[in-house]
């Protein structure tokens, strides 16, 4: 896997020295500000609020939320309901409630003395095997596209704000750009929070990959063009007939991408897979509060009283996902198949 | 036409009393502004800043400037560059040219004593006849969509502000609105300008109509939801197959239209057909300031130095296209031969 190793990020979500601190996301890009979090509570709210957002680094921020809890009490019911609240904290990621249970499974494990070590180590690992993972999806799914010059399109922020490591999508862009084989990176801007505005775009000039904003609904004359040559996202939970749940808009990049035939390849680690939903219409859809639409930061767009439709996520049918991409292999074609091999 | 007299709007984007006074579109819904107009240099920069927009009413406001300049100076020479400037103030709209020129042939015709009052007269004639043609549209669409509780999705602001009237595909909705048949229309948010947040919710408010916001890529969620009975937008050209250019972000909602089997409407005034461009790859595509995506306002959203992808438009080509309504009747199916026998 040639370049592998020399992929890297400045960037990071959350740091751990015994205490858990958040780069509080809603900030960027204007103000690169840390958040010490104070207890599971804290940070299932911080959670909920965005300050760290995308599947895989809100299950490691609950992993180390949750270690952290454990230093403070060995109470086993406690520690449960502190595990119940980061866990339900948003609804549609199915790494959240997994790595909240990986902590929980290695507490139940340990004799009581040790539950808060055995805690943090489990956190440690989990974060680990993420970054590996993301190395991993990032020269699998460089490899996908062949050659120089590489022109991708994605959505939302799969970057390392987002995981453990270089990211998942992003990590697919970072390792071409290590490759010196990608051109340029078209970031959606991804309304209403902006996280492909904002987060996308900082990520990238941090470590010096060339990136374009677009407007969401510029992707469809961008990809009519003929200007991309691959569409490259995330995942928030893959059904067993993989289905992708990921940020809203993702589907419509599907369609049109599909339509101008040009590849459309989900990233995302195992633990995305969900194998016991048996069906993209089985994957909750969180509802967000239209306040989110109707203002930007302390900008108000419209009246508090206009009704909204503003649901976090949309589902994309596996007949429109041309690749899924995760640390063990590349699943193509998509079908409960071989969904079933890769993740079963 | 039942209803077609109830019909009306509390809504108008322009004021004429030998003065032309402009609605501020760039401040609503913030605050109600009107901006006189100076001469007709001054209304060009404000057409191009998008302080009027909407591709009737820029022709009507290019319309009522350039009889303001006759007020001024009988001087054809000094006519026609004004009338050159205000014609190339935006590029895609066929009506601000096609305005331009009807002016200029009633200046052309008059004596020279006569030619301030003949612009005038042709100016005000213009703007009844665009009232009359939406009114005319807002019938025949709403006819395309039968009994009750119908539910529109809509893009951009096609209403009131963007007309002489009440609207083109807002006008519809109105209309269906006053005859008791609507249920809600949703509105997209279109960034970056953000008309359909701005301008269609506020208008829609101003007339008691029920409207619900969404972010533009939302739309395909309530596509695939089965929410949404008819799409209904404006154009900006229509070529001769039958090709519409029209707001960013109209192409992927023709494309999730069509795939979710919801009828696609595209309503403008016959002054919108360009029979002299042959298909949609022929219509000029005005690209818009980058600055436009990178701010929101007064707050900055990315940085001044990150490139952006802003074209103002799209193409929808004519096979997505359920019908074209205009003032003069219903073009279904669409095509070269249908197009050519309604506005040839």
């Amino acid at each position: 896997m040639a370049g592998m190793e020399q992929v890297a990020t400045r960037v990071a979500p959350l740091h751990w020295d015994g205490v858990l601190s958040l780069l509080d996301q809603r900030r960027l890009p204007w103000a690169e500000r840390w958040i010490a979090v104070r207890d599971a509570a804290h940070a299932a709210r911080l959670i909920q609020a965005l300050a760290v957002r995308g599947a895989p680094a809100i299950g490691i921020a609950a992993a180390y939320a949750l270690a952290q809890q454990a230093r403070r009490t060995g109470d086993p019911r406690s520690l449960g309901r502190a595990a119940r609240r980061l866990a339900a904290a948003r609804p549609t990621a199915v790494n959240l409630a997994w790595a909240v249970q990986r902590i929980m499974d290695a507490v139940d494990a340990a004799a009581p003395a040790q539950r808060a070590a055995e805690a943090e180590q489990a956190a440690r690992a989990l974060h680990a095997e993420d970054a590996a993972a993301c190395l991993r999806i990032g020269a699998l799914g460089a490899g996908l596209f062949p050659g120089r010059g590489v022109r991708l399109l994605t959505h939302c922020n799969t970057g390392a704000l987002a995981t453990g490591g270089i990211g998942t999508a992003l990590g697919i862009v970072r390792t071409l750009h290590a490759q010196g084989r990608l051109q340029r990176v078209f970031a959606c801007e991804a309304r209403p929070v902006l996280q492909g505005a904002r987060l996308t775009v900082w990520e990238c000039l941090q470590d010096g990959i060339p990136v374009t904003l677009l407007p969401d609904h510029a992707a469809a004359s961008l990809l009519a063009s003929g200007q991309i040559d691959g569409v490259v996202l995330g995942a928030d939970r893959i059904a067993a007939d993989g289905a992708v749940a990921n940020k809203l808009g993702t589907y419509p990049l599907a369609v049109l991408a599909a339509r101008h035939g040009v590849p459309f390849v989900s990233a995302a680690p195992l633990s995305t897979f969900d194998l016991a939903c048996p069906s993209g219409d089985a994957i909750p859809i969180e509802q967000r509060d239209g306040e989110e639409v109707r203002r930007l930061g302390r900008h108000r767009l419209v009246d508090a009283a206009v009704s909204v439709f503003n649901p976090s996520f949309d589902v994309t049918p596996a007949e429109l996902v041309t690749a899924l991409v995760c640390e063990r292999g590349v699943v193509r074609p998509v079908g409960v198949a071989t969904v079933r091999e890769m993740a079963g």
